[in-house]
């Protein structure tokens, strides 16, 4: 069976179709500026150039035809008609404490993910737009909700309950969610697989570290606490997120600098993190760079991202009474070789021990601790769509 | 020589009389309701019964009088005239980074503690009036200030930086200061001295766990790093504070209930914490009764204190890479024997191993590890007094 994965944000959207026979990816896509001027497609058939073209599409449904047409084409398409699509996977950022699994989408579960529009206002909109798209245009084609949030319900209550008054857990749904659930999930799975070792039988501390980035302690194969919280700005220092700060200081900034709630909320999620404290970028490259000439701003950034690692680290071997594995995904995660070795530096007597040389790798699939490292360390690249594709598939076809 | 210690709060005095040759406590009191109706002094000569006296004090010049005179009394007092008092030290909340250590005031120190009005708006004020009255009472006793903050500033900047925009931190000296230091100071020389080891060879976690709770990673003697930051809101779950939570749900509640800055701020410093996840007190002893009658929320609000405790504790690990003891102090620390099980329980691959038999004490200096825990916990009183009191007679004797 082939599957579509569909990715939908405000203005964009990303494409993938996968063959579930083998897993292999038959291309991907992506289309940009939806509902704007010079709106545009871009697919990729695997093993073939990039196709592109510049079509005006006034919003997501517009958009989702596009995608269809470009995987039915002569050329660079990969099925010759729709019903060779078996089911349609889509990425849901919220759902609440609704689900727990990916489910087959019906009229209850987009009521249920309507009702979780209030959490996550910039992105279930977005991705319901592309739900109802799909369903208009392929209206045989069972679909797939697969959520960011669904992992990390598994966590206890002592992990998601802030200390603030418990009514404004009852009547507003304030509580540690967490995100980027999929790609916990799947380079857990995967270092289970590495290591063969049953996932029953593991401790796992996975960091996902890009742009957004969270850490995640899985125990058993079931996610027992993670970074981000009620929202994704939460926990680690990000590219230009603040993670964790004194609650104090959001009120101290707005009435200092007279900012109202919109531009307070703009600058912890927009101009903060790594890019907040350099001044220089939220890009890791252009920071090392930058710190190697002597930048001593950019060194701080990079210092602070590393410190906050390892303080997550820590707090999860704890919460986990040890740890067998720590994996590195996403793109800091997977291409940074000195932020690797910044962040596994001197952790010799938690056991946890980086192999200089095996880590001077990007993008591999591969253990890079030392042979006496206790603890292994893996570097696993995520892949959210084939998560998605394999849940999609497993629903559908019920294997 | 006799150094007294004073510790103001905006409408308290609270107040210690030692001798220094043998550090032996002569007398204590509290001054109440300073500017109201109803104000009062109590007064305690070591060994023998209370003094109280209700007179009208209408500032702090008043009660600090009524201070001179109680430890003057003929039957009450332990000096016979104000010459045998040879310093006083006077507790102050925030020093900013002005001071890494205790100073003697004089007129620029006052003026740097000015300065830091700004960031302790409820403390500093109080802390300056007590100076500037005893100043005026006791013109020529030297006067030294012991700072909260003072000991937490050895913190590389890679504990105390936020990932926010740098300018915050220049402009507005937004960073992590920390609190309680003379506490923690205090317990980790103590257990210098309890476990015979020279502090400089020493990786500590000191946990004061009060109605205002904060735990400090100490290597070699110095603070590397404190759960507490700009204000004393951040970190540990404490009794009516909220400690960590995502920085977006400071918004996300204000928009919601329609709160004002000033009632956000008093929902998480005085409503939130184990109170706020209960509803039921901030008092441990309540909590526990409360759960053991089968109140869940009682309950959980244990379980989330606990939790925040290990996770700390597990970070502090990993920023030392390892720890040698780790310390309980404050009234909870100190006396609630099922909190310390509950946060010690299943550490044992860290190497953390709480005698049970042991760990039933209150209030008491003691060793509660198992001897087979390579790590050592240890209970210790904290004395706050004192530390201020050697630290003053350190500086006016030069010893």
């Amino acid at each position: 069976m082939k599957v579509l994965v569909i990715n939908c944000g405000s203005s964009s959207l990303k494409y993938q179709v996968l063959d579930m026979t083998n897993e292999a990816l038959l291309c991907k896509g992506l289309v940009e500026r939806i509902g704007m001027e010079g709106s545009v497609i871009t697919h990729t058939k695997t093993g073939m150039d990039k196709f592109q073209l510049i079509v005006p599409m006034e919003n997501h449904k517009d958009a989702i035809s596009h995608v269809l047409m470009a995987i039915q084409d002569e050329n660079h398409g990969v099925v010759k008609d729709m019903s060779e699509i078996g089911a349609v996977g889509h990425r849901v950022v919220h759902a609440g404490e609704k689900f727990a699994h990916s489910v087959l989408i019906d009229d209850l579960v987009i009521e249920a993910l309507e009702e979780c529009i209030d959490l996550a206002p910039l992105h279930n909109p977005p991705n319901l737009l592309g739900i109802a798209a799909c369903q208009e245009l392929m209206p045989n084609t069972p679909m797939v909700g697969v959520f960011d949030t669904a992992f990390h319900q598994t966590m206890p209550p002592e992990s998601y309950i802030y200390a603030i008054p418990y009514e404004y857990y009852e009547k507003y749904g304030i509580r540690r969610y967490g995100f980027h659930g999929t790609s916990h999930k799947y380079v857990a799975e995967r270092a289970s697989d590495i290591l063969n070792v049953n996932i029953d039988d593991l401790k796992l501390i996975t960091c996902h570290l890009g742009n957004g980035a969270s850490v995640s302690a899985i125990k058993r194969g079931k996610c027992i606490d993670t970074s981000m919280g009620f929202t994704p700005l939460e926990g680690l220092v990000m590219g230009t997120r603040s993670g964790d700060i004194d609650p104090a200081i959001v009120t101290y900034i707005r009435e200092k600098e007279k900012l109202d709630q919109g531009v307070a909320n703009e600058i912890l999620n927009k101009k903060s993190g790594v890019l907040g404290i350099s001044g220089v970028s939220s890009d890791f490259r252009d920071l090392e760079a930058a710190a190697e000439e002597g930048n001593e701003r950019a060194l701080l950034a990079l210092k602070v991202f590393a410190h906050k690692v390892r303080f997550y680290i820590g707090a999860y071997i704890a919460e986990m009474n040890g740890v067998d594995a720590i994996v590195f995904t996403a793109g800091v995660g997977e291409n940074d070789i000195g932020m690797r070795d910044i962040i596994c530096n001197d952790l010799g007597n938690l056991g946890i021990k980086l192999d200089l040389v095996k880590n001077k790798v990007r993008g591999k699939e591969m253990i890079i601790s030392r042979d006496d490292s206790r603890v292994k360390i893996i570097l696993i690249p995520t892949n959210e769509e084939l998560m998605i594709a394999r849940d999609t598939y497993k629903i559908v076809t019920g294997k």
